[in-house]
């Protein structure tokens, strides 16, 4: 019934980090990484790899920067067979802080870019993958790509990158399952020689279903967080995942368990998840600072105002 | 682009009335009313209309009942081209409570079923049919009916019944999209007079998604509820609906003006939405009310122990 080719990478941690400037706990973090090593998850991904040069380390937590001694602080004492993950963005991130894998507890990169940048991405990839890593290339912002620019892109990473995963990144939570099918189908059919995956976000609930879609498209690689916790409507629950798959070495309980015991609390600190706003800027298609800023704001409720706002600006 | 054939029912008072014994105040439902009927939905679900026989009135809200009279408070002085509509239950109504259609304000009546009490369901709708209403059959649990009995059904409706529209009703919001798309074109090929609806339930975030699924595969009547609202985890969401359908009679506009004035307050009320034991449920393929009791409970967050007893309870 299952099919083994199907990693799952939970991204509560890194995605989650955008709420609060990723500034997790300790604690927090171990507890996180033990649940996700108990539920028996492929990946963890943890934070991102980013230049102390562009951001000052005393404004931000820990998983801004993602340094090799903090990773090991998370994972000691705990037996585990998850793998961990880092993310850098283009342009964000100094290689020289990035040692050989052999000195370093991180297994797989995965690469953050805009189609626009692919170039730049592509030679990322290729480095980290020459230092020994894994590496995926995450296209953001898949909705707003021209299809002209997405197939170049696409069949440029099938030719020149070494990153063996290629996941399409629905930042704004805006798309249909149809579109969903269409783009899996589209990077299926030009990365031959790799795996496709899938990272949603959940502004109109259809963050795990597009996952789903993605999956019955033979997407292999599939990012979820636990509660859902990401970005303004936040991700694909992977409580909900573990419930769909059927490989018997997943365990939901431990991920319960982390619910009751981390999230739940961590609600009357950080709000994510479904809200208006969220699911206005995923109708339109637009990025959810707007809709973050609005739930940070005395007008959190305005949401007529908020909607007339965005569909008033007009673009010409 | 759009499909003008899809009709949009919302379910608020009628589905939300399970979450407070259908006690809504007057103003309440005539707001909702109101935005319903400015947003261009096509029916409203006020509520039940119950036996008086079977139900103590003053232990229920009007919306158990469904009593003309209360239905004429609501729509008076509102200008509206929504239809009203009413569900019944097999072996909760007594038929000669309906008026004929000429003397009442509800448009359409709805035959609650299971599969095995069809016949009794077949009987309703083509008296209600009789009376002058638009019928409707809605088959609920469908994901408990055995494929031999489901088919049998539906070759008996399309032989037999009036109605003119039969629902696909996820009671436990377990189905994924490609049960869907399996059950949808199944009634499609043997409904072939009728039209084919879908009733999603969201507790694995799946409600929409499969409504659009849905519609995908020719349905053309779909339920949805303001914010949500409905029995734990709720519907398919009014304001979701009217951003994906295309048809320009729709404006998204006074359903969020609602949401922001009444539902927004109603949440310190009534508990609704994504809640961990409604997802469990749903995984596990079973009825909410375990789930709702444990919301009410003081275990309301124990969620290992919840689920370790419903899948430990075994069957053999």
């Amino acid at each position: 019934m299952f099919r083994e080719k199907i990693k799952v990478l939970d991204c509560t941690i890194r995605d989650g980090g955008l709420m609060n400037n990723h500034k997790f706990d300790l604690r927090f973090v171990r507890e996180v990484y033990k649940a996700i090593s108990e539920a028996g998850i492929d990946y963890m991904e943890m934070g991102y790899k980013n230049s102390k040069r562009l951001f000052a380390p005393k404004e931000f937590g820990k998983w801004k920067f993602c340094d090799d001694a903090d990773i090991r602080e998370v994972i000691k004492g705990i037996k585990s067979k998850t793998k961990i993950s880092v993310m850098v963005d283009v342009d964000r991130v100094d290689i020289e802080d990035v040692l050989p894998k052999k000195d370093s507890p991180v297994d797989m990169i995965r690469v953050a870019t805009y189609v626009k940048d692919v170039d730049k991405a592509i030679f990322l990839a290729n480095h980290f993958s020459d230092k020994g890593y894994e590496t995926t290339i995450n296209i953001m912002a898949i909705s707003r790509a021209l299809d002209n620019e997405l197939n170049e892109a696409l069949e440029q990473l099938e030719k020149e990158c070494k990153a063996k995963v290629v996941y399409i990144v629905d930042s704004f939570g805006s798309l249909y399952q149809e579109t969903i099918e269409f783009l899996i189908k589209k990077a299926k059919s030009i990365l031959k020689s790799k795996e496709v995956g899938m990272h949603a976000h959940n502004n109109q609930q259809l963050a795990f279903s597009n996952t789903i879609e993605a999956i019955i498209h033979d997407a292999n690689y599939v990012d979820c967080s636990i509660y859902g916790l990401g970005r303004g409507a936040g991700n694909c629950p992977t409580e909900l995942m573990l419930g769909f798959l059927k490989n018997p070495k997943f365990d939901i309980r431990p991920i319960l368990d982390v619910i009751s015991t981390e999230f739940i609390p961590l609600q009357k600190e950080i709000e994510w998840g479904y809200f208006i706003p969220y699911a206005i800027t995923g109708i339109l298609d637009e990025h959810p600072r707007s809709a973050i800023a609005l739930r940070d704001s005395d007008k959190k409720e305005n949401y007529r105002e908020f909607y007339e706002g965005l569909v008033g600006e007009g673009e010409d």
